[in-house]
């Protein structure tokens, strides 16, 4: 048996002897190799060529206790991990925060992060005052209480959500992940299927349409097709566990799995099911797009498949050439991701990437390839497909068809230039 | 077409108006009705009869604006979910704080509220000096910083964790969900695989157990056994897409899958191969078990299948009779969830719950029971059977195995005692 004093005294000892005999090798960059796909060996950073504290400085006291926290934070280390907020916005028009993408991992968005859009400001709503209002073509008109909606049936569903501007069609479109596609998140919702609601309310012959409002300064109102709000759209109560956030629409929300974000009314107070669309602010000035022939697109609801490199993206920097795992996401609003195929070559070939399980329906899918960088400049990409079969196009494709003045329903590819000393820009702006 | 200020008047004369001709309904308590398995009414609650605002309050200003939460926090209204940390535990030397299940949906655990238990605080790790050293029995001794750890491939999963006294065998156990099982969160998890690393550096002969240890006060030091090191052990870096919480092991901590909550050690900052386990302090004096014959049970890594009712649970009340959703978690260390069973009469009988998809393996798996209390008083409780068909026992027959002197793996079904006046209470205290 060896003594928690031995392992003491051992590491004290190891850690200089083992760093002292190994050190040549480690500065010369062979700590880890072999066995990784596609690479030889992984270069080992420089910094690992400093000799670790034996004890470090937190070890030698107690720690923060526990009750200082009661509603944890991240470290202050990650204190620049924050929502990408534009400067000069009309907050209270035209808000918007995105989603720090190159600075997560998997799928889904913590709360705290997760991206925001609103119209008026955020509405702090008492949830005891609340209520949500459900007339129009129904046999029943009904006001519920957050009380009430609580005794419905509930379901829980992971699914992204994405604004239909991410990113807009204008130059220069942005710098890094977030500032491209920042508008996107992702999380476990939890609420009542629309469904169920609206078969005890008994819907009405004509009933084609159900205009939905929120209760913000903006009364936000969006038309939704029945055919919609019969199948997969619910009433949404928490997010990753927890209730709503009031960024996200607390204390109710709509959610369209795979629709275009200002679709999943926040602060929902009213459903008003009707034979024909409302066309509101947001479905005839905003939200609907010049096609070069001049008519307009309008009710472009769904989220055509996207993706795009996260690690490494524009704003980071490669420190040498090696190893290392290229990531990101990829989302469809029809369904299921099928396949990403990345390029390390300017779009010259494709290799298919690893998809992470469980691969869910109108949720985030992160990817991953092995890759070994050689240290020439390169230019890479992912592009998604989905299981419908639809292929990501390039921007060049979309600008073709589309024409100069279409603005919302980017889903190009987007590509990541990386240079000769490591940095890696936007390769389309 | 209807103009956006129609749709304005529209609502405030059919709110009122509609109110009037079902008011008299809805206070009768028939707002939802049919439809709903085994109910055949759902009650409005009372608060339905009073007049909503039309226009309320917080539609009358523009709301905050965004900038004011560059990382966001849950509304003001739900100040009182938070971690239950208990008062006067030496802080330093036992600290906990326990997730509130009973107040959370679905089966992500937001990780403000991930549940806490420190043997020395926690401590403040910068991330660049932060080190992790692999030795012992291993063909190449290697020293690791964040930056090389990031390098490796990586992958996510989402997996519960547990504390193995979650709640011990001593009465009076608890009040709510969160007292007696609330040391228990589930998160999705991103890293690296450990086979991955402990490949890179070489196992020799004779590696049977790994002893790992953490950069806290305590040094937290437990022995894993090389199969669990080879199979899906962990090194996280990042818990729900940001990186780890320092109350959760910042900026590095093993996970494994599982295994009672300790053995996945924050903060880890050594990995030591070796031919036998090195009996610590969390290996002997605590985590171990004396049985009835006076011997003691050690390495009892694995937590056995459980579940438990967290809505509605202890602490909490039923307003009225009428419908409601039976609904909580249910776990197993050793695979997937296969079944979950509820008895709504004393265990008398039970009925197979749902599970919602996707059931992922060593996650939560949240299910739920549509139901309909008749106001009278009964017993309420769940069972977990796992893919392995082990079913989770009764607390009577885990005391009549283990004796008195049992404290850790307390999986006992936990049942939950209605009052008829609609109060929830401990039905084994």
């Amino acid at each position: 048996m060896i003594e928690p004093t031995d392992i003491e005294k051992d590491f004290a000892a190891t850690s200089r002897r083992q760093f002292l005999r190994e050190g040549g090798a480690l500065v010369g960059g062979a700590v880890i190799a072999g066995g990784l796909a596609g690479s030889e060996a992984l270069a080992a950073s420089e910094s690992s060529g400093n000799l670790p504290p034996n004890v470090p400085e937190w070890m030698k006291t107690p720690g923060d206790p526990m009750g200082s926290q009661p509603y944890g934070t991240p470290s202050p280390f990650e204190k620049d991990v924050i929502k990408n907020i534009p400067k000069n916005l009309p907050q209270y028009l035209s808000a918007s925060g995105r989603t720090p993408l190159q600075d997560l991992d998997g799928i889904i968005t913590p709360n705290g992060l997760f991206y925001e859009r609103h119209h008026g400001g955020v509405p702090m709503i008492d949830p005891a005052q609340h209520r949500l209002m459900l007339h129009g073509l129904v046999d029943r008109p009904l006001i519920f209480t957050m009380d009430d909606i609580r005794r419905f049936p509930s379901e829980s569903r992971i699914h992204f959500l994405e604004c239909s501007a991410n990113p807009g069609y204008k130059k220069p479109y942005g710098k890094t992940a977030s500032d491209l596609v920042g508008l996107l998140s992702c999380a476990e919702w939890t609420g009542v299927s629309l469904k169920l609601v609206l078969q005890e309310a008994g819907l009405q012959a004509g009933a084609k349409w159900i205009v939905a409002e929120g209760a913000d300064a903006a009364a936000l109102t969006r038309s939704i097709s029945i055919e919609k709000c019969l199948d997969d759209a619910m009433l949404v109560y928490s997010q990753n566990g927890e209730r709503l956030r009031p960024q996200q629409g607390y204390p109710l929300r709509l959610l369209l799995p795979g629709f275009e974000g200002n679709m999943s009314v926040k602060w929902l107070r009213r459903l008003r099911v009707a034979a024909e669309p409302i066309y509101s602010r947001e479905e005839t000035s905003k939200y609907t797009d010049l096609m070069p022939d001049g008519t307009a697109r309008e009710f472009t609801f769904c989220m055509e498949a996207k993706s795009i490199i996260t690690r490494p993206s524009g704003g980071q920097r490669l420190s040498a050439p090696g190893f290392l795992e290229i990531s990101g996401v990829a989302w469809s609003g029809r369904g299921k991701i099928k396949r990403v195929d990345v390029s390390v070559d300017d779009g010259k070939s494709w290799q298919t990437a690893e998809l992470q399980d469980p691969v869910l329906t109108r949720a985030l899918t992160r990817f991953r390839l092995p890759w070994r960088w050689d240290g020439r400049p390169v230019v890479i990409q992912s592009r998604a497909i989905d299981e419908t079969g639809y292929v990501q196009p390039m921007l060049a494709e979309l600008l073709a068809v589309r024409g100069e003045n279409y603005y919302y329903h980017n889903n190009a590819i987007w590509p990541w230039r990386i240079a000769a000393d490591g940095e890696l820009t936007n390769a389309n702006a």
